[in-house]
């Protein structure tokens, strides 16, 4: 019993990824109710793996069979489709790509809420339209069941390392039970509201970061036409007011700063086409509660012009590179 | 002497406002060589006083009498124009509104260069186009004087309180020389190359700061739409990639924050048509230097639109108020 | 003969030229089956009422009562709800303000395709997303029922004269069934290709119109401050490459033009509200298809933001006025 | 006599290319007193020859001999620069590229005005900058000179064939002057009031032009990808609100039109770099007049990435294929 609080202890720390599998017993597990994922992608697969880490049952479900492989191995029971795990086990996170696949796996006929059971607590960690989060935490209300929206930030690396910040959004009295499991699997649990608030504060974070990525490239380029030398004019801006986390942390200028994906051509990173796909909810968004957001919409249209150039896999601080001259005799 | 050297190390650290002027006597300022001053405006004023503090005499003129009484009455001597200050000394700086001012100051009729004596040191703290540094630069090597361009950051209470940031562009061999008397209106003197790169860096740091703040200003309207707490919201953002100056330290947003112009009916801080005027200059660079600046570009429009309808002198942090719906009925 | 003078005069509108009144006999109309009508607004009660005029039965329904009281007292019948709509007649006309409004008044529970007959021709002029123009085909298609986009250029003022524009979209077969009532109603019948065509005809249109008119305005305002005569200005433009409608037929400058809402301080007209809810479906478009469109992405946010400042019901011209300068002070 | 008005006549027209060479005789020619010539690229060549054709003896000069050649062997006079132009006749008109060029040929150490006879006319129809003008009128005022703007539209075809069109500033009195020459080299010849206006015409054309080419491309794409076949779009515009000259006149999209640049892979044509150099003088004087242009802003920044992304010497409206997405794997 010693060893098991003692590991619950260490396992709630931050460097849960250290975690000795072995060490983890059977018991330990019994100890833990079940917990449902379905979307075993890039992201949801790492996050299933640290739940199972930490000592949860995991029943998971992908449509395509391959992806479930690993955490098969790892332990997780593999059922048919959603509504299979929600008939297996009453907590559900779900990791999709789009609204459409969210819609589907909660409402399609063979959706989690076509055998949820009454009380089940159901979180979405997509990143979707907020409108649909609140038509799904409608359904689910319908069926007795809690919704939940609770995107991440960071990557394939902070999904890996238990290190993702997770925003939730939906009922208060709620955010206890989702913190427990969402703590398995991130840093920072960070409660924002009412459901769709996560969605929310996940697609205007994204917003800002493009508006500063792009607005730190055009700055960078325009300084260095203009006779300065790059690492200084970084410095400059990061100790002015024109300081953001894309000139000081993530600087796109080739050179300026090591491990980040301007050093390496670009590559690894945040997909300037997942740029594009948050932008654009980010302008359906401001579209439908009629809010101008000229600079986000200019933003949203700069990564799309880039995916059109050949840019889509590109980490989005790329926009540098574009907006560079570079083609001779001009 | 060593009263000297122990007051001059004393006056070089950050509380120099407190300088008791009681206690800089009548032969520690005799032993400083008098400095030229230019344009004596909100930010030309409060500057020449420091120099004066500092134990300066100073020899001033503006185009406006009345503007010359302060440092008149703290014992500068006022002469009737821009040759004749550079008939008196070899060091003077100008601080004035725009690019053809300062052209006229330098090359005009009773410009500098009509009497500028060989070797004077020229520091132009105005903010103005590079190119036109250049030319000042340029003309002023003709004479055999040396021109660096110098602008700063931090408004009228920087200037009072000595606590400007001076961005310095010219020969580096004249930096030392530059600093010496930059040091006694600013915290920060940082040197950035060549003639115009001080301007140069000022620029797109106000270019960048422009765009982080519209951005801000976007994203925090919409995160208040879709339902999240102002206060959360800049958190959020605060903690996460979407970070910058304008949500951490200026925030746009009634209430966010105590102490910055959004808390007071943007007020005070720095102009709206003042940064307009700023984001003139980058667009003009970038036109000259073709490059392609689409935010910054956007940046400048909205400040522009903002100065057509009346927010002009409002602190350009507005442009929260500005983008927020406001009339009933829709 | 006193009969034919009287409908003569009632039809007062444009178009009636076109219709021969004395052959126009009472066997005739009888001759004619009925039409269903759904959504009796400003636009739909003129073109209900051109229906009646050219010998229609109408069957007519609208969520507020008080709308149907001018058409049934031309003779329409008034019913319950859409479904009832339906239950009477195998033509129905749908025009309503919004894509929520078209998909309850189709699918709802007091839905057209509750009742809907096999084989019904179901004509939506709504101007609504593409893609739920789609939906509501499928949808009728199940029943066995046809489903065609037929969205409108032209405002209240064709829809009276019957001079309106359709743009129409769905199978070609039916194009000819859909053009005998449609003509009716409008001067132009456009077959535009499979269903969501027509909606996505005139949201093109109308992106260029807004993209135009906001063009035209930065033009005509800029060359004004360039010390150009607005009137000869606008003759130089329509005569070489920068002649659009905007320029040419709608001119936003006051004192240009007679006859156009600039000269009657931007009333009447189309309202910016309208035009940024068209820019609207046109970004949500662009988005789901991944098309960049910087220039009616920013047009949108332009139209948002004279909403924000109260310009909602002006004239969509009126972004000449607002990008005008008219404090004083600056 | 009668023979020079007849010809005169018949040379004001429409078909002046046709002119036969050798029916001009040389005792018509000697009747005309000289004309100067400066800039001989490719405008300026065809420019000139209009005016041999005309019967006027041309003194000519070119910074680069070999653009003198063609002029040379049809009888015009080379001299060595514009000074010695400026000592042999009193009507020149200048053919530049850019401002710091007019610059240079009016106040140079060789320029025009060094030896410039009182009561000459000057006719600058170079495109620059309004205010460069001014200064060049002012300049010219000063030595008993007037000088004009009359910048053109129309390429090298049109100036091949006399058909360009003249937009002239400058004291009205001497318009009847400037029309007699201008009229050798254009179909229209419009006056547009006081020194400069005849630039601001000018940029705001193309403005509005650049507006609308962008505005056509975004909208084309779009409708395409939302199923509409582009020739059919293309006349739903033309015959709407949403007709432009780039719609109806030189439409982007490959196979809607033939005879224009999208059909010949973006060959010919108006380049995307002379535009990007218009658009930054509209930039240029917006910025400084004070007016919000944001489309026409954002249609630089446009031109720019385009010239930075290799699309600097294909026709402006190859924005089409710059915005259309066409990598693969997206």
């Amino acid at each position: 019993m010693a060893a098991v609080l003692r590991g619950s202890r260490y396992l709630g720390g931050k460097c849960c990824k250290h975690v000795d599998f072995a060490f983890v017993s059977t018991r330990y597990m019994a100890s833990k109710t079940s917990v449902g994922f379905v979307g075993l992608g890039n992201m949801g697969n790492p996050m299933a793996k640290n739940l199972l880490k930490h000592g949860y049952p995991v029943i998971a479900t992908d449509v395509f069979p391959e992806s479930c492989k690993e955490v098969q191995e790892l332990g997780a029971q593999i059922v048919d489709n959603p509504a299979e795990v929600a008939d297996k086990t009453d907590r559900i996170i779900t990791m999709l790509p789009s609204s459409p696949n969210v819609i589907d796996v909660y409402t399609g006929p063979n959706g989690i809420l076509k055998k949820v059971k009454k009380g089940s607590l159901l979180i979405d960690s997509s990143t979707i339209d907020p409108a649909v989060s609140k038509e799904m935490a409608a359904a689910a209300e319908k069926m007795g069941a809690v919704f939940m929206d609770a995107p991440v930030s960071g990557g394939v690396g902070a999904a890996s390392s238990g290190k993702l910040t997770f925003m939730v959004g939906g009922a208060e009295e709620e955010f206890t039970a989702a913190k427990e499991l969402l703590t398995c699997m991130g840093a920072n649990v960070v409660y924002c509201g009412q459901v769709g608030t996560g969605q929310a504060a996940k697609i205007c974070n994204n917003m800002l970061l493009a508006i500063g990525m792009i607005g730190t490239s055009e700055t960078m380029n325009l300084g260095v036409r203009l006779g300065l030398d790059p690492k200084l004019l970084a410095k400059i801006l990061n100790m002015s007011s024109g300081r953001c986390w894309s000139s000081d942390t993530y600087n796109p200028v080739p050179g300026v700063m090591e491990g980040v994906p301007s050093g390496n051509n670009y590559q690894g990173g945040f997909g300037t086409q997942l740029m594009a796909k948050d932008l654009g909810l980010a302008q359906n968004t401001a579209t439908s509660t009629k809010t101008p957001v000229p600079l986000g919409s200019l933003a949203h249209q700069i990564y799309r012009m880039m995916c059109a150039r050949g840019y889509a896999n590109k980490d989005f601080s790329s926009v540098f590179q574009f907006l560079r001259e570079e083609e001779e005799g001009q």
